[in-house]
């Protein structure tokens, strides 16, 4: 394993800023989900596509896309012009005017949502996009309660972090009270004792939909999902799932909600994800990939059905940004980029050409990889004690000393030069679209070799 | 009155353009707050300083800052230059890494913040810097309700919109239960009997406490007030309240959040609106004017002593966008023209020696101008049908017919070059804190002519 690459003199290391970056972060700045006395934030200086280098000089290959949002990768030069451009012409403006920026990237969104889904309504983030999109089909339903799974994010404002199942909103009040969760399908740690991905699929919508009607099924409004889980483990749902899961909410009259903030916009090798489950949502929410981050942005994508509820009633809710023209110019751009450098197909194929086989090696040759699953460039390595038992490296909500392997994983992907997820048991790949077919192998490698480090755990 | 002047050669009228974004925006834009089919969005072309211009050439001098976010006008070529300096260098970082211009934000806020209030916590918005103040406040009291005001605006999240006391909220669920209002002082309307701003202060706070008691005050974790009430009407709190309101809190280990998402970064003349009434607060929400809103910000300023409560136990909330590199550029670039141009002595100024004269001459001269109050550059002209009675020109919550004076108002100020804010009865004057002498007296002439224009609505 070599020792990370230096960055180009055009960026020469600058240890003292790099310190004065780090003092003045400690001395200032609060840290989401942290304990802020336990934790020393790297200070990063630059990043050009998949990576990103400090002041020291140590460049690292981003596996994560930061938060799985720089789907173009760093400082792409087209969302960086696009940026520049904007904030030269006007900056911002209320979202009570019209903008043409802001006109172009709601025709160019809505241009790739399904038929019958013409409007967007634009937010700052993800969170945000989630209360929105709970907030219209509350009032459109004329119901209360909301549907989500317990392996779920949806952000972290009062409803969104409700709707949230993983273990970040255990310390959060269950603040809203219209919020159910439930359990969805999981082949590889089936909740239902299932032994393959067609009764997984059958039996998680059984499941939902005995819940449903235990629930009252006239009470729901919608079912907020993530077409692929993200954070909480790159579930690719088993074939049929989704397409059930809608026909049962169609039966009761209940909306779905596809939450595409984290793999919408190619992340998955479409522009939305459930396009390959074949599913149509009645609400879609977006951000990160929608302009890779550059500007907080997120949004709901709105069916024609949703949007005439708000033809002559106004909709209850705003923001200050809604529609901001700063953060659209870098939607219209992204648009651009995708066509220009035909990002979807590159990001199938190197799915399936260069990523499933390289993981599914890993998954023959380490003990301690027990699944590895994804689509397009999102995969999960699911770590296992043992492969027949499918015991997980470290267990659910872990402890911070039950992290200890993971931790040293990611030390050693760190030493080597790439910057990994961790969440639980599992390492993500999740790569900027962009990146080079060469880095993603050379990341894959770092990986390969950081498992064979902590092989030791299994067993 | 005179006709709205034309806009400079070197922004072409383009009527064309204008009515391409018009369309889009209708076919594809959902907007805040709105009835989408009742709605006619301008579109607006570009903008310089205290003024914007639509497609077709239309000059309008901004009343309103647009959002009250607009503090140092549309396009200051300081603010410009450093989003395409960061943007150049490095648009996004995610939040767990540190970053130069988010640390020297970070370092500038908390600079101007009170003694003992050294981290700030970043979020998109207003509503998001509410939420998580809210979160802080309950996790640090271990205490669960929050109490509100209810003329107050908080934002549109599930939590800000229900500590939100105005009508804005009347469509949305009471989502969180630990949310209570109460009535605070409004020395014109006073809802105390009282007969002028002492017993108005006096009788406020007696209503508080006796509230605090019948609520349980060891249930309550934190009050949230904007220090002078913003979109609710301007309403300066009457000498003393502020101060001991605070007293209240103190005495019953209440925390004071005090939003300054409106009101922040020289509105009334000083960095936060608090410094004018005496009073240290334990939270404060920031947003709009720290950046003019170039790019979505907001954030929470947080006391040592809550701070230290997230020292080695996780802070359990955060956001993608977190101190995002691209946002914190123009506040540090805000720092520099607030100096450089002497921005609160200018607002102090403006606001003593031109505006009030100015509006004390208009409730002399109309029979339809109530109460005019206000502090630095926000201030609200209220009109009554009577000034005896002080019954308001349009009522509470008015429906659409009932606004008619206001409307006609508003569409002669637009008339006129002017775009002005209606809440209810009010009108604000809320100009960009950069605009000239000239325009600012400017402005308040077409409202005084506008004003004459209904001035048959009065008794
Ligand atoms: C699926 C999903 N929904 C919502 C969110 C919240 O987005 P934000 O952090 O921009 O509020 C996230 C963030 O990771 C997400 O992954
Ligand atoms: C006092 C106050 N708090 C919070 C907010 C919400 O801010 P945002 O619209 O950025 O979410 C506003 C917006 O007007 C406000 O005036």
């Amino acid at each position: 394993m070599s020792a990370p690459s230096r960055v180009s003199a055009a960026t020469r290391p600058d240890p003292e800023a790099g310190q004065a970056t780090y003092d003045l972060d400690r001395a200032h700045v609060f840290h989401s989900w942290s304990a802020q006395d336990k934790i020393s934030p790297l200070p990063v200086a630059g990043g050009e596509n998949a990576t990103f280098w400090d002041f020291e000089g140590n460049e690292y290959l981003d596996f994560n896309s930061q938060m799985v949002n720089l789907n173009l990768g760093h400082q792409h030069p087209k969302l960086v012009q696009a940026i520049q451009e904007q904030a030269g012409k006007l900056a911002t403006i209320a979202p009570s005017f019209a903008n043409d920026t802001r006109s172009e990237a709601a025709r160019l969104i809505a241009g790739v949502a399904p038929e019958g889904m013409n409007h967007v309504f634009f937010t700052n983030g993800g969170a945000e996009a989630v209360e929105n999109a709970v907030r219209m089909a509350r009032i459109h339903a004329g119901r209360d309660k909301v549907m989500a799974a317990y392996r779920s994010y949806h952000g972290a404002t009062a409803t969104a972090i409700t709707l949230t199942g993983e273990p970040r909103r255990f310390n959060n009040r269950h603040t809203d009270g219209g919020v159910v969760h439930f359990q969805g399908p999981y082949t590889y740690q089936s909740p239902f004792w299932s032994e393959n991905e067609e009764q997984e699929s059958e039996r998680a919508l059984e499941h939902l939909e005995r819940q449903i009607v235990l629930e009252g099924a006239h009470t729901i409004a919608a079912i907020i999902m993530e077409p692929v889980v993200g954070g909480m483990g790159v579930i690719v749902p088993p074939v049929g799932y989704l397409k059930g899961l809608k026909e049962i909410c169609d039966k009761y009259g209940i909306l779905f909600i596809a939450d595409e903030v984290m793999v919408g916009f190619g992340r998955c090798g479409t522009w939305f994800t459930f396009e390959n489950f074949d599913v149509t949502p009645d609400l879609i929410t977006f951000a990160k990939g929608s302009n890779s981050g550059y500007v907080p942005l997120g949004g709901v994508v709105i069916s024609d059905k949703i949007h005439d509820t708000f033809a002559e009633k106004p909709f209850p809710g705003g923001l200050t940004y809604s529609g901001h023209p700063l953060a659209c110019a870098p939607v219209v751009a992204t648009f651009e980029v995708f066509e220009e450098e035909n990002i979807l197909e590159r990001v199938r194929d190197l799915g399936e050409r260069v990523v499933r086989p390289r993981l599914e090696e890993l998954r023959e040759k380490h003990a301690i990889v027990g699944d590895v699953r994804g689509l397009g460039l999102f995969w999960a390595i699911e770590l296992v004690k043992d492969k027949e038992t499918r015991e997980p490296l470290v267990p659910y909500n872990p402890s911070g000393d039950q992290m200890t392997p993971m931790n040293e994983f990611a030390a050693a992907c760190k030493k080597a030069g790439l910057w990994p997820y961790i969440g639980m048991n599992r390492t993500h790949i999740a790569p900027p679209l962009t990146i080079s077919e060469e880095d993603l192998l050379r990341g894959l490698d770092i990986i390969d070799e950081a498992l064979g480090g902590i092989g030791g755990y299994a067993g």
